[in-house]
């Protein structure tokens, strides 16, 4: 979510600067003091317990700004500079063998990265602010119905996935090709990936054939397609990153995030939140339930979740089909268990 | 992982102390004054970006130690502090309206959280040392050929869930019960949640049945037992807590944890590392797999991670399963690529 943030282009001013200030050693003179000062925080409208960040809706002179707080990995080469005398310790359990403490480490040890976009517009704001979810299980009926209308009537643009399977966008990306229209696909690194760490390797096969939006539309007819994709795209992944096959988690999104069929290849030491069970369908699994059943993706109820910005959630709204299932407003995380425990 | 840690019962002596070391107010006399003095790091065990914990590998007077640190979460009640002139900001970056700064919070506000086992068995050290994974697709021959007697050979004992359904244990915590011997369930909290914060929930359906190890034992004739399980579980939540079932994950894992069906209830908000792809399995789509195809469970290739300590992953390893997929021993994250890019 941090790494979504995209930089506009700057200029040669600006990127002056940047090299300036990014210079990474901290004891270089700013060109201007910066503080926190003249900050009013409105509200916390995010924060991750387990990722150790924070998202704040804050004003500063009258303007919205967003300010995007998260801690800062451990630096592990760092280690003996951690455990030193500077590390201030404070026992807070003590059992035998185990002993907790809470550390205080020194401040250049223990950094937070901080984003402030300000002026922020509205839909900044919407966009850092924490979404409810909602699970959908999505009929084939409902499928007809509220999905397939609402991919129809937006006709979703994939020219940037047809210029890459025509040549003229990221070619010199490209790390293997099978060129058959019906039958083959382009596998190159996901953007996300960094190119080089092998435990966080990406990539996608993206097919040449036009008109599949999504697991849905497949069958029989596309299994020489499916089975390309996972034996040449595994065999490539270990051919020229050396990964083989037991390290790889290989699947289908559905919903995507882009209608025109895509696979995800990841090392399995990636965590990515695309890889829960309501979202990816592992290759594998979708070939197997294809030759057991031709239109099992036509006939499957699919579950997923759907955020309350999106317009399926509202579709489906607009449906009724969270009627049946009525939202308790009263939900809050202190309400009290009538349950017995 | 964090939380894993066990601590043995304690003598009153050192209840007394943890009483008195626990108060968090920080300003209190210590009884022994501590530091990090002595500890000398051989390695780095484990490490998590995202999550912010650090495990290392240590010894203090030629004894081992293991020195687990993990980055605690921000406090979101303390946000005007969080961004007053305590806080130090240094800009990395300016764009337009984006501004990335690099930020030192006052110490006090930027914990971490340390737990220290000292001395450390070698069990400890590998308990947290990180671990190998690999992919498993189990065929129905593997399950029968390696699965399957490693399963009956062990045993497992499930004499504390036989405790749970016969209420000498945990009676006083049973939420809902459906008593049917071959249809029944009992639905209690899971130890992992405290029975408070919704956001978190988590409830285990256990079968009343016995002889049910996993997904892998289902037939049409568990249809009724499923179907239970599905809607008198999500009616109980609703009722009791107030959450929809639009807001639930349903699932059973494959591999389970232990060999008696059970069903995981999840409040979707909950990040559980137990929901990816290729170990949850969603009770909706069991359900409509089994009606769709009675033995689909028996048929299904059923893919699933290992790790290099479990036994399933020596006993594949055995079976020569990953010499079709050699592994490259020569992976390392720093390794230059050979593919276009």
């Amino acid at each position: 979510m941090f790494m979504e943030v995209n930089m506009e282009k700057e200029s040669p001013e600006k990127a002056k600067k940047r090299k300036i200030d990014d210079d990474g050693d901290g004891d270089k003179a700013r060109e201007e003091s910066e503080s926190f000062n003249g900050f009013k925080v409105k509200a916390v409208i995010n924060e991750n317990a387990r990722q150790k960040y924070l998202f704040l809706h804050c004003t500063k002179n009258d303007e919205d700004a967003v300010v995007l707080l998260e801690k800062t990995p451990f630096d592990s080469s760092m280690t003996d500079q951690i455990l030193s005398d500077n590390t201030k310790i404070r026992q807070t359990l003590q059992n035998d063998i185990y002993h907790t403490y809470s550390a205080l480490l020194p401040e250049n040890l223990n950094g937070v990265k901080a984003t402030v976009i300000c002026p922020a517009s509205e839909k900044h704001i919407k966009k850092y602010t924490e979404q409810e979810s909602f699970v959908i299980q999505e009929t084939a009926e409902l499928y007809t119905k509220v999905t397939l209308p609402y991919l129809e009537k937006h006709a979703f643009s994939t020219k940037w996935v047809y210029n890459i399977l025509e040549k003229k966008k990221e070619a010199d990306r490209i790390v293997f090709e099978n060129a058959d229209p019906d039958t083959g696909f382009i596998l190159l690194p996901d953007m996300k990936w960094d190119g080089k760490d092998l435990n966080s390797l990406y990539l996608q096969a993206i097919v040449h054939k036009h008109g599949l939006k999504s697991v849905r539309d497949l069958n029989k007819s596309h299994l020489p397609l499916l089975n390309n994709i996972l034996e040449e795209g595994a065999d490539v992944i270990n051919q020229e990153y050396g990964i083989p096959k037991s390290k790889l988690r290989i699947y289908i999104h559905y919903q995507p995030s882009y209608y025109h069929l895509h696979v995800h290849f990841n090392h399995i030491n990636l965590e990515s939140p695309g890889f829960d069970a309501d979202r990816a369908h592992l290759l594998v699994d979708v070939i197997e339930n294809i030759e057991m059943n031709d239109s099992y993706y036509q006939d499957k109820t699919l579950v997923y979740r759907v955020r309350e910005q999106d317009e399926l959630y509202k579709l489906y709204q607009d449906e009724g089909y969270f009627v049946d299932f009525p939202i308790n407003t009263s939900i809050s995380s202190n309400s009290s268990l009538t349950a017995a425990s």
